[in-house]
């Protein structure tokens, strides 16, 4: 409990390796994780080589914690190894859809956030890092991945090196409805975001990027209309590419 | 650590009720999550009324646990907060594309999966249903679910009723590729499921179904082509009238 608590993303790494047999069962307690009729579709890969590091930064928008951490785990969604199965047994499989995606979507998140308490359970520090949805089809040439299946999410992974403090939320009340959904009012919605604005580091990024609050920070800086159109259109497309009908 | 190893699907529950306080502490540990950019992109609704269980069981195809476990919870992708929040702020969000909502499937699953584990815990067992993608439109009706916001997975919860062993999990080199993925050839898939297809549970599934392999009871009984095919095509509909452009 103090673990999911105690959670902050690490960005800075000692060089201080990982051992394998660390590694190892770190990824183990992930494939403990539910998956959709324990079928478990993700799989990862794990980077720790310089070069191959070095080829994935550019990927990754260049962020520091690609080549700085000892590893970098690249969580897919992956149909390709159980379809392999059905087709060596002469089972005709129907996973080439939205909804088994979807699943190995799950599949490959749930996988990976046990992966990430299982490191921090053993003081390592991760950092999740939402690009593969941005570059997943160079992240599928770069790590060779096969049809069926699709980068999801990346994970940094080493000691930290750095004490960040615990980021903010919304209030519990935000998030949790009670028997059925209660509107977002706009009473309720100034209720929720009141202390967000109020942080200092708030009013630091509206500052600097001349915007007249934090919300525009996030819509005319951070994920703006535009990229959000062209990387949704090169997902849609990398996901049919790899095989799925959408 | 260990809880993360111990985890088995509970599906019979002990009528003992679970504290309105232990559900919030376990609620806030899953609000410790990552989320993309702190987005918080996740709502959850708390069934614990007969009536509402009793309504939401056919739709979860009247699995016992929906209505035994004292706590019910249906975990969103939720766009429409943060929608809301940026109308507000005369913010012109484009979040209502593919892209968006698997970040918000993703940041869904991470909060489920820390709620999952802050709740065993503290004791408690858990299953994860992933009837929320068949049954999209009808649970959103049934919680008055608003625009942009898609339920992804529920889980039931309270104190565990039976101690079901372990299930099986694939060998971890079927899940884990170092710096680029390894081909599935059909020597390795034989390999990786050896173990699965010698269970007592798996030739038992094979002969009450007429099967030939497990495979096929997963593709002529569990989840058949033509059931994916139309629920597919549902939850793709479903997402459209949540008001993404997909």
């Amino acid at each position: 409990m103090d673990i999911l608590l105690q959670h902050r993303s690490i960005r800075k790494y000692k060089s201080d390796a990982v051992s394998d047999e660390m590694l190892n069962e770190i990824l183990e307690a992930g494939t403990r994780a539910s998956t959709t009729g324990n079928m478990q579709l993700y799989s990862v890969v794990v980077t720790r080589d310089a070069a191959s590091k070095a080829r994935l930064a550019p990927l990754h928008f260049n962020q520091g914690m690609v080549t700085q951490a000892p590893v970098f785990l690249t969580v897919c969604a992956d149909l390709n190894r159980f379809n392999r199965w059905c087709e060596l047994r002469q089972a005709d499989a129907g996973y080439d859809n939205l909804l088994w995606v979807v699943n190995g979507i799950i599949d490959a998140s749930l996988f990976a956030q046990n992966i990430c308490i299982a490191a921090e359970s053993k003081g390592l520090g991760i950092c999740y890092l939402g690009t593969p949805l941005y570059n997943a089809p160079e992240i599928i040439e770069a790590l060779n991945l096969p049809k069926g299946v699709i980068p999801v999410t990346a994970i940094s992974l080493g000691y930290p090196d750095h004490e960040p403090g615990l980021t903010d939320r919304l209030p519990l009340s935000a998030i949790v409805h009670h028997e059925t959904y209660r509107e977002n009012t706009d009473e309720r919605i100034n209720d929720m975001y009141r202390e967000k604005e109020a942080l200092e580091s708030s009013a630091q990024f509206v500052a600097e990027n001349g915007k007249q609050n934090l919300a525009q920070v996030f819509t005319d800086v951070r994920y703006k209309k535009a990229d959000n159109l062209y990387f949704s259109e090169k997902l849609l497309k990398t996901i049919r590419e790899q095989g799925f009908n959408m």
